[in-house]
């Protein structure tokens, strides 16, 4: 059958070009089946790709292809892509149209189902092992977000859990990911502290039942942190952020508040291992770390994917299933507005989503 | 008895004052013994417990003390430490001269050992546990940096094999540090990736064995580091120099070899893990990270007593005897110079000791 595909093309001359175009897609295989794509999220993983920093200011149309230049730089980061379409959509979900010979297969004919890669596109191709079929009564868009934000959610208290620490700080927490880990976070106990970076974000997750949510643009943060470190015994953070000083400022608080009950002096600083991931770049400046917080620190990049592994497959089955038992709750995404797969090719409407304002989400659905 | 100590004192009004004091010894324990230090290294990491960062354009002397300004974030960093005389010399060698009546004690009476802790002292009192008896015909002058440099670069490959990695980057590759490790990497046949930052230096290591030597100030290091992390395939750093880019370059050299042999493109970068360790400060300013690598990295504090907890009794067992039966060899230290104890607290050697030119190393001996 015949699919439309979004692809993002990095070119020789340093330019993004997007553009939407015709598939091929051989008929399924005995354990394969067709999706059709009904609803699949713009995620800044999908933003991260779609355009590698691409500057949409200077975007033009070309033959249906919307092209925007890149830093050369980006060339030599992402030399592996180079004059290859690459297919977007980090996860959506859909209707299985067709389905291969096997009983597996044919079990999912006319059956809703999530699915992870190339998702925004009509219609996708998959083995019966990687697609997941919804509860009784979702919807394809209950389904659309079902894997990125609440996996990626889940596993920050897995991994919390799996390193030895107590309580999480967690930045950007006014994302619809942060609002998960709130309710996760408060259903299993475990303290949380929430880091905006906006007033107005300080009211809306108190009012989802956040204890502490702090303001980094308040004049008062250095201290509301330690205070609020100091209050859940966090030693593990999570950031969304990437650049600048915050993550920094984060083990800086952590070392500040462990090292008070030390007994004696150590200039090593305090033996308290305090943790920071990067899992996004909403500020894609450099890291700068001020290393006041003496030599038992680390800060690694935080791929969902590299938690899963090392949680395990136990722990992963475990975490599908809550995110299956509470998609309607917990799990629950709120989109800013939906749009078509051809709509993301309008470079007003392509801005928008490419704002990844924190709380905004755009949601592709079938016309 | 009567000893004399060494003592750094950060006081509140924001200073550092060092001071000779004498220290009352009482008789040793059963299991004690008290060491006449007669050799012990300045190391960086003594002189950074004993200036935090003081200021010495502006030292002055004070009654016997020396005096320096620090800035007032260091009361924040070091709050532990205020107004607390603190013991300094984290290694050094003497002769047991007093013994408690244990057997144990006994049998150390009048022999060489090396320990650590407070070792910038005429005497120091210690459990029997803590001191290690030198091999025969070892001189204090052998045993005095015994523990920390050796132990730290034995560390370096334990931890690369512990941890998976195959090849190892070092930077300030020409201290002592980084000779010693030379001289372990080409016996253990572990591809070795040097950096220094003098293009004397070059010539120095390659004279001692070292394959892959790189200038840092080069116009060409880039592509040479390139170069040199694809033919030895070296995935973890360790950094002596903490600020800076260099550390996030060095993982940005790795990730651009790891994904050239990726079948397909993934924007979040290889998925081999890309592992720098800063185990020095010698730049203080910032680590700045570009996160050019994808997210399949970690960067984190390394100390030598961390690692060695982590690596388990058994290794560190073995790290010891190695030091011991290569104590004249591979683990010789060379010394700019000897001065007294007394000496250390004159502005002009202090100064001098304080740059922690890469290579130059002063010796603490006894009269």
């Amino acid at each position: 059958m015949k699919a439309r595909a979004l692809h993002s093309t990095l070119t020789t001359d340093s330019h993004i070009r997007l553009s939407l175009d015709e598939v091929d897609l051989a008929a399924p295989g005995p354990d394969e089946v067709i999706v059709r794509v009904d609803a699949t999220p713009i995620n800044p993983t999908d933003i991260a790709l779609l355009l590698s920093g691409a500057d949409l200011a200077k975007a033009t149309t070309s033959g249906g292809a919307l092209v925007a230049p890149v830093s050369p730089i980006i060339l030599q980061i992402f030399a592996g892509r180079i004059d290859k379409p690459i297919p977007v959509g980090s996860e959506g979900s859909g209707t299985v149209v067709e389905a291969g010979s096997s009983a597996a297969a044919q079990a999912l004919l006319g059956k809703i189902v999530a699915a992870s890669g190339g998702m925004h596109a009509t219609h996708r191709k998959f083995h019966v092992g990687a697609v997941r079929a919804l509860p009784p009564g979702a919807t394809a868009e209950d389904g659309a977000s079902s894997f990125v934000n609440p996996m990626t959610a889940l596993s920050f208290v897995e991994t919390m859990r799996a390193e030895g620490h107590k309580a999480i700080v967690h930045t950007a927490a006014a994302s619809n990911l942060g609002q998960m880990l709130i309710k996760i976070c408060k259903a299993d106990g475990v303290p949380l502290v929430n880091i905006v970076r906006k007033p107005a974000h300080v009211e809306q997750l108190k009012a989802l039942g956040a204890e502490h949510v702090l303001d980094s643009s308040a004049p008062t943060f250095g201290d509301d942190l330690v205070s609020a470190v100091a209050a859940t015994g966090a030693t593990i953070a999570f950031d969304a952020i990437g650049g600048g000083t915050l993550g920094g400022k984060i083990l800086d608080a952590m070392e500040r508040v462990a090292s008070k009950s030390m007994t004696t002096f150590s200039h090593y600083g305090s033996s308290t291992l305090k943790q920071l991931y990067i899992y996004g770049s909403l500020d894609r400046a450099p890291t700068t770390l001020q290393r006041t917080f003496g030599l038992t620190w680390s800060v690694g990049g935080y791929l969902v994917m590299n938690a899963m592994r090392k949680l395990g497959p136990e722990a992963v089955g475990r975490m599908f299933e809550r995110v299956a038992a509470e998609l309607k709750t917990t799990f629950a995404s709120h989109y800013t507005a939906r749009i078509t797969l051809e709509q993301l090719l309008d470079l007003e409407t392509l801005r928008a989503c490419a704002l990844m304002k924190t709380g905004e989400k755009y949601l592709i659905v079938a016309k």
